[in-house]
């Protein structure tokens, strides 16, 4: 077959297979993500192998998590972000420290230094994708909870990059404080930078933009800020979706003045599945059946789960009872960033193979907990 | 740098170089494509080589195509494209004929048969992209003369087809005239299948469309149907775009009441640059300076604008000469076709390496002579 028809073979199955499920999960009262991704675990190498994580795939699967961060950024005013902004500290510190702690405890017991702290720093993964798009499908965006997770999610994403930086240095055996120093401000910097300066640049530009002849010129613009912003947050070393979050909410304030959410959205809903369905195909049951493992990880997934409920938890309880329920819940999906860390992992040579299992299996149970537990949270009682 | 760095540096640098230089062509009254094209040859091989066409970037450029004619078809009803079929039919198969006729006989005056054969074949490509956008820019795309390129560029496309499936065979020396005969048949069937009974089978599903419980779930599943068809014309051996012209014309009725237009234009808008942009790369002018072929690439070039002027113009003079001479140069570009043709004769060792110049640089001329062209002769007298 040529390029082009296994090309289209791949998006047609996975766009198709994905909606399909996602109608089938809305029918079952489940959320429609939780389809995306099962349809994409029965395309993967798990099951049917019909598709296969590639350049391409995860190119567009890349596309689609950008426009589903640029449209929640496009809902989310930078003030009402900043109002939460003391919980969203806490969530986010709480919910590194507590699930680092029990992680590094519990594999301490019978696992050795690194492995442990390895296995630690992978349960501290946040994936903001999945708990956005649930918040979105609901319509609580505008939700003070909503906010709290998105802005804990950014913080989240620095504060893993630091993880990172400190676990991966530990193969090679000393940790390069400079250049971590160096890292860490710049994240900090660009996201304070943007956040800020953002909305009062973009209404500095207004009267240039509404000159241009090139039609639907605000949204042109909108996208090249989105795509800007996104390379500039993967230079820095931050995952590229901050990057389109923050360029959304620098925009947030002219969305409808310009029909930015309007124009957002249907690319969103086409690119979106891609990424979910890739993110189902990357999950390989395949390399998870370590049977030496099973109570290990069963451990790990059940720790993965209750540290991110307390960390969380406790970091929001001021919101009330509830919306703390609501956030830790929503913090609880590794997705991605769990199957990053743990690839990171096996290629420094960190972990064993059975290790890997373990991580890779912490980040599928917490990815398909989420969005059901979530949503039945958020139902009116 | 990582692949995601890579992949974002590529699509931000196409995208908005592509629409600064689009904005740099409308303010000079030329049209936006041209200068999206010109970016591509800008940043591409020939220049700046700063973007390489490679799987993702081709995978894009696709998609993009795919959804201009999807939005291209919603805009046009099945009916008023029967109402000219006649002069679409005289149009497509005239616009085979002279073409391949002048340059064959151009060519053998001082060629071989096979190079001869080969180049006439490569002048019967027509790129129905490029004159699409220009006519959707301009708001015409529900005249008369629209419907009669459009339809000719489906026959064309089937028509082209089967030519280049002789020239292909004439590496092996001997043409297969039952397989051709069946590639003819499944093409025609498939288009009168699809543009027939396509509108029916619509209206036979929309109240099962409107039970599902998938937000916007009309949308979604013209979504499939594009790119479900689009595959289908890949596996007939049509081009993907052809494809998604007719499910865009199966939906096209509906196209109002489930606000499809709406949903796909934003998709087209952010895609399709990547088309146009990738078009203007692949055309590399480095491998087109042969020296010795100065002379004979410019009678070619010549030829393939005015072979398509008159046979295409000469198949529409019914509907007056400035219709006509509309549908002629709209008939022009060559584009991504001629390109592919090219490639496929210097796969198969048909042709030299200075033959090959010529038909990459036909296509160029043709490519960016007729946008600023029909958009002089679409401007209101």
């Amino acid at each position: 077959m040529t390029d082009s028809g296994k090309l289209l073979l791949e998006l047609f199955l996975m766009f198709s297979s994905g909606k399909l499920l996602a109608e089938v999960c809305e029918r079952l009262r489940q959320p429609a993500v939780l389809g995306e991704i099962l349809a994409g675990v029965l395309l993967g190498p798990s099951a049917l192998a019909l598709i296969h994580p590639n350049v391409m795939t995860r190119g567009l699967a890349e596309i689609g998590a950008i426009f589903l961060l640029f449209t929640v950024g496009l809902e989310t005013r930078p003030h009402e972000l900043l109002e939460v902004g003391g919980t969203a500290v806490l969530v986010a510190v709480l919910g590194v420290i507590v699930p680092f702690v029990l992680g590094f405890v519990y594999m301490k017991i019978s696992h050795g230094l690194v492995e442990s702290i390895f296995v630690g720093a992978a349960m501290v993964a946040t994936s903001v994708g999945i708990t956005a798009r649930v918040l979105a499908d609901n319509g609580v965006l505008a939700t003070r909870m909503a906010r709290v997770i998105l802005g804990a999610a950014v913080l989240d994403d620095i504060l893993g990059l630091i993880v990172l930086a400190v676990v991966s240095s530990l193969s090679t055996g000393q940790v390069v404080y400079l250049q971590l120093g160096i890292v860490t401000v710049e994240a900090i910097g660009f996201t304070l930078l943007i956040a800020f300066l953002g909305p009062r640049m973009v209404r500095k530009v207004r009267p240039t933009v509404e000159r241009l002849r090139t039609r639907n010129s605000a949204f042109i613009l909108s996208v090249i800020l989105c795509l800007g912003l996104s390379l500039a947050s993967v230079y820095i070393g931050m995952a590229a979706i901050i990057g389109a979050f923050l360029a959304g909410l620098a925009m947030a304030e002219h969305s409808e003045e310009w029909r930015l959410r309007e124009n957002a959205h249907p690319i969103m809903e086409f690119m979106t599945p891609f990424f979910f369905v890739l993110l189902g195909a990357e999950m390989n049951l395949r390399t998870v059946a370590h049977p030496g493992v099973v109570l290990t990880a069963a451990v790990v997934c059940l720790l993965a789960i209750v540290s991110k409920l307390i960390g969380c938890g406790l970091g929001s309880l001021r919101l009330g009872w509830k919306p703390a329920l609501q956030i830790g819940v929503g913090m609880v999906p590794r997705g991605e960033v769990g199957l990053i860390v743990a690839a990171v992992g096996l290629g420094l040579h960190t972990i064993s193979d059975a290790i890997y299992s373990v991580v890779v299996l912490m980040s599928i149970v917490t990815t398909l907990f989420a969005p059901p537990v979530l949503r039945l949270l958020l139902r009116r009682p």
